[in-house]
């Protein structure tokens, strides 16, 4: 269970982080805007700070050019069928492990990564102005991403701040989009409840709480998808601190029943 | 898009509630919660009240004692084989409208609310001392439940708080439980971008926000599972005011490449 149980949170959207282009040294600007979010600094023990795919992918350079994109017929059938942009499908395609669903215009894919997601994760808004056939893919290495940013917190701070990599991904049966963690460092993505007695005293048979997903989903919250704003320090959630991966959040092949 | 864009969010676990039973008055007891935790009253125009299911099934008397339940063949043959108590399984099957899949040791069925998830949100741990074999079921009317919160709140305080009932969901493809909505009223439960220019200026496609399901999920960062704290205020969240229900949230049949 968390090394922390507390019953008040905050959650500060990070301020003054810049138009974010490949290249750029993320985990600096990050700090910077650390230093100019009122509040922010010094960071305290139960701090997370969660950072939006988009900018990550963007500093990293995991962005496409859909010009470059020569579609399959399949991407392009599928494009003209659901009005779609063949060379994204193509893109989709390219990036998947495998195809996991592909109708009703959208395409479902496993990710080289594991996560199965709609479009693999490519994503066409917010990019950056001027930037109409450019697409960020996901990082290819959201725990490492997530790490370099931790080192620099822990470097400039002095403090070993947690870091969540979040995206966001649709669901089976609801609509709508949540923001899920795609990398973690410093933190557990699962707080393992099983076999700790409940309030009552009886012992808890399934209860895995997501907290990286939760934290995910709570730093959206102040984040909105309009603002320009891509990172937010979520502090006072019950967490435990661990070396771990997003993999640990990855179901197995075999519990999957929506192959 | 949401009303309001802010860039702090707070989430206070209400101090103060007692165990709760059926028959008991819980939005009477939600109000004597929000009179001891500091800095709750009054309610600010940005908070939303988020209410857990438990609490909500165990004051609406939507419990059910496994001892009456006989359990039909399948459901014994099932928990046989996967370690599972016969009755309950044979309570999911009762409860659902349809069953979604029904292996690995796993029901995950439609409930008659047309939500899809594991064991139709029947859940035996933290129902009370020395209740082993009682079961909560869902809220009959998980929108009603939040709609007489509301109003109760709105009565004592003078301010009309939305109310969002949690649960605990597991998902496909990704380990761990994150806490969703399941009713809601007095906010809409989807923040709709489609047709929003972003921050570039370019027109969004796709981008719907699940907010109340991300509410829920801030909220459960400061309830835990174990502490017997079952509702939480959270305060400067980006939604929007509307009467609405859940059910707007559930995906129609024909978009559901996951039956």
């Amino acid at each position: 269970m968390a090394d922390t149980e507390p019953g008040r949170l905050e959650v500060l959207a990070l301020e003054g982080m810049p138009e974010v282009a490949p290249g750029d040294d993320l985990p600096a600007l990050i700090v910077a805007a650390l230093r100019s979010t009122p509040g922010a600094l010094p960071p305290r023990a139960d701090d997370v700070l969660v950072v939006t795919q988009k900018v990550v992918s963007k500093a990293e350079g995991a962005i496409v050019d859909l010009t470059t994109i020569e579609p399959r017929a399949e991407a392009v059938a599928f494009a003209e069928r659901w009005d779609r942009d063949a060379r994204q499908v193509e893109l989709v395609l390219r990036e998947a492990k495998r195809v996991v669903r592909m109708a009703n215009g959208v395409v479902i894919t496993e990710t080289a990564h594991g996560f199965v997601c709609a479009n693999g994760g490519i994503d066409a808004s917010n990019v950056g102005p001027g930037t109409g056939s450019i697409v960020t893919l996901l990082p290819a290495d959201p725990d490492a991403s997530a790490a370099r940013i931790r080192r620099q917190v822990r470097e400039a701070t002095g403090v070993d701040v947690p870091v969540v990599i979040s995206d966001s991904f649709g669901r089976p049966w609801r609509l709508g989009i949540v923001d899920v963690a795609i990398g973690v460092s410093g933190l557990l993505p699962l707080d393992d409840l099983r076999g700790t007695p409940d309030h009552d005293g009886r012992v808890m048979k399934a209860t895995i709480r997501a907290v990286a997903d939760e934290l995910a989903s709570a730093a959206e919250l102040t984040l909105g998808k309009l603002a320009g704003r891509p990172a937010a320090l979520v502090r006072g959630a019950a967490f435990s601190r661990a070396e771990a991966s997003i993999r640990d959040v990855l179901m197995p092949e075999s519990w999957d029943l929506f192959r």
